[in-house]
């Protein structure tokens, strides 16, 4: 029988550096002879997927997606992430590295916009049908970091969420504090230094080993 | 201070002539003298509702959208719905029939497909803010007549829901006949007759006037 994959989530703002350690991530399973899958939220699992990611992202529906909406989309592409992807990957061993997952949505819905949280941590487990992350590595960083670094060209340019204000951001990691209050086992918090991204790698290594060797 | 218009919804699987319904409520309520908007689910309310609505019904998406990610789609489009169309009428004075909403989730995803009821209740709840339609008509068709009838050529090619089996549409109608015994004040169902629609109209406007003359 073949052993279950790890599924491993990375969140927190954009600007603090999520992509670049789960691409960190993705080397080191690797490195250690595990097979892997990178991918992100809200993603392009196939076209149906590509198609909300866009309704989500793209500037051209703004002002014409309330809350309630935005949430439901949100939890629309996660369903379709776990069903087509996720659970699959995982059933045959494979680890999964996920750029954002149902945490994000607590974060920005829920304390970002206010959304009632029975709602979305119901609405969460129905569309993973209860499937938790093994690992949690929260990036924190401070919203003017992130977003002084989101500001550069290497970003390009700015998606409907990524515009919104600064207070908004500040909320957001609010959000993420509280939730690594709330699961200290699963979710982990790493503070964003911008001049040492070894070290950052080496404190996520550190949750990461015990699982792997278990 | 302008009177709030009301929201008056059609039901039941197609096929029952809920279409032909909601245009002769129209001309009645405007026969006597109100402001009257038809609308339906999932529709085009904004540009991003366009596109929520192909994702749920074009063929070109089949087996890409598993039955939580549909719930959620519905979900999304009908907060457009509520958001951009119904809310801004009503609170004119407008009068608003849909063909179709919350108890259509009900009926499909939540007894059709076996998604969780409180699920659905609670994220209609979400979506339309607690929004309620003052009479909601629901048209009992049989399965095997509803579907001779969309079988015609009038009717086009069936959508990916429409294509579902007798099973599932008998499960539906077993689901709007129970939502009908749950609210009976609000929920009026009328049985199907294939030869006469006028009685059929009678009998909805029996339940149309006390509102409209209160």
């Amino acid at each position: 029988m073949t052993e279950r994959g790890f599924l491993f989530t990375v969140e927190g703002i954009d600007g603090g550096g999520k992509t670049t350690h789960a691409i960190l991530l993705e080397s080191y399973l690797k490195s250690k002879g595990r097979e892997v899958i990178r991918t992100r939220e809200p993603g392009d699992y196939n076209l149906a997927s590509s198609v909300i990611r866009k309704l989500i992202l793209s500037p051209e529906y703004a002002g014409q997606i309330p809350p309630q909406a935005e949430l439901c989309l949100f939890a629309a592409s996660r369903a379709i992430h776990v069903d087509t992807l996720i659970r699959p990957a995982l059933s045959k061993g494979i680890d999964v590295i996920t750029d954002r997952f149902a945490d994000s949505t607590f974060a920005y819905q829920g304390i970002g916009r206010g959304m009632p949280l029975e709602t979305i941590l119901l609405l969460n487990m129905i569309v993973t049908n209860g499937l938790t992350p093994d690992l949690t590595i929260f990036i924190d960083t401070e919203e003017s970091i992130a977003e002084a670094r989101t500001a550069t060209e290497e970003f390009g340019l700015k998606d409907r969420i990524e515009s919104e204000e600064t207070k908004f951001h500040k909320r957001v990691n609010e959000g993420y504090r509280a939730l690594a209050l709330m699961y200290p086992q699963r979710i982990k918090r790493i503070v964003y230094k911008s001049d040492n991204i070894e070290a950052m790698q080496r404190e996520i290594i550190s949750y990461v080993d015990p699982l792997i060797n278990q």
